[in-house]
C-alpha cells in the first residue's frame, strides 16, 4: 500500500519553474529550459527525477548524466554567447525541486560581479525575442 | 619554447582563496577547504588543475572526479550538520581560479533564503572554533 498522495509518484515540473522558464529541449535526464529574463542568457536544467531536491538525492548514474548535461549546457552558452564567465549553481532555497542554473555572465551585465539572484528585476523576453532565442539555442544544439 | 611566465605552469592556490579559506583535507583532485565564515558551514573545493577557470576546462575524467568530490563534500555537510538545504555553486566572478562552493543552509541563517554571497559580513572563526570545526570535519570524513 502506497502512502504517497495520488499523482506524487510521477515526475511533474514545479509550478514556479513552469512559470519562470520556457522549454528548450529534453536531454536524456533533464529538461533544458530558458529563464524568462533577458538580462542574461540563463538556462536551467531540471532532472526528471521524482522527489529529487538535492544533487545527492540522485544515484551515481543520474549524477554522472546530470554532470554531462551541465557540461553540455555550459558549452552551448559558451558557443552561442562567448561569455566572460559561466555561473553554475544548484541552490533551491525557494523552489524545492532540484534544478541547476547555468548562466552566461558578462562584465557589462546588470548584476556583475554579484551573483544574479535577487539583484535586478527580471526583464522578460518579448514573444519575438523569446522565439528567436529558443530557435538560436536549438540551432547551436544541432550544430 | 614556452611563452608562459616562469612558475605559471604548476598549480598554485589563488591568494584570495588562500586568505579566505583554511585547509581541511586533500581529495584526489581537489583541496577541500573551509571558508572562514562561521555564519554557515561553508566548504570550498579547489581542483589542483593549472589554469582551470570553468568546469568545462576540465577533461572528462577530472569532471567526473570533481562531481564525486562535490558529492563527498555535500554528504559530509549533511552528515555533520543536517542542513535544511545544500547550496552548490561554481561562480568565480571575483576569483578566477576554478572553485566550487558547497554550503549548508538553514532557515535561521543570516542570509536565508537568499544566496550567501554579498549578503552579510563574514564572521571569522575564533582560533578555537576553527580548530574544533576542522577536527570535527576530519572526524566525519574518517567515519
Amino acid at each position: 500500500m502506497s502512502h504517497k498522495p495520488e499523482g506524487h509518484d510521477r515526475y511533474e515540473l514545479h509550478p514556479q519553474l513552469a512559470a519562470d522558464t520556457h522549454p528548450v529541449v529534453a536531454f536524456a535526464l533533464s529538461d533544458l529550459r530558458l529563464m524568462d529574463d533577458s538580462n542574461y542568457p540563463w538556462l536551467v536544467l531540471v532532472p526528471r527525477v521524482v522527489d529529487a531536491r538535492e544533487m545527492i538525492d540522485l544515484d551515481a548514474g543520474q549524477r554522472r548524466q546530470l554532470t554531462d548535461e551541465i557540461d553540455h549546457a555550459s558549452r552551448l552558452l559558451r558557443d552561442a554567447f562567448s561569455p566572460f564567465k559561466l555561473n553554475v549553481a544548484a541552490l533551491g532555497n525557494l523552489v524545492p525541486q532540484l534544478h541547476v542554473h547555468v548562466i552566461a555572465r558578462f562584465e557589462h551585465d546588470p548584476a556583475w560581479p554579484a551573483p544574479v539572484w535577487g539583484r535586478v528585476a527580471a526583464r522578460p523576453y518579448t514573444p519575438e525575442a523569446l522565439v528567436e532565442r529558443i530557435v538560436q539555442l536549438n540551432e547551436f544544439l544541432r550544430s
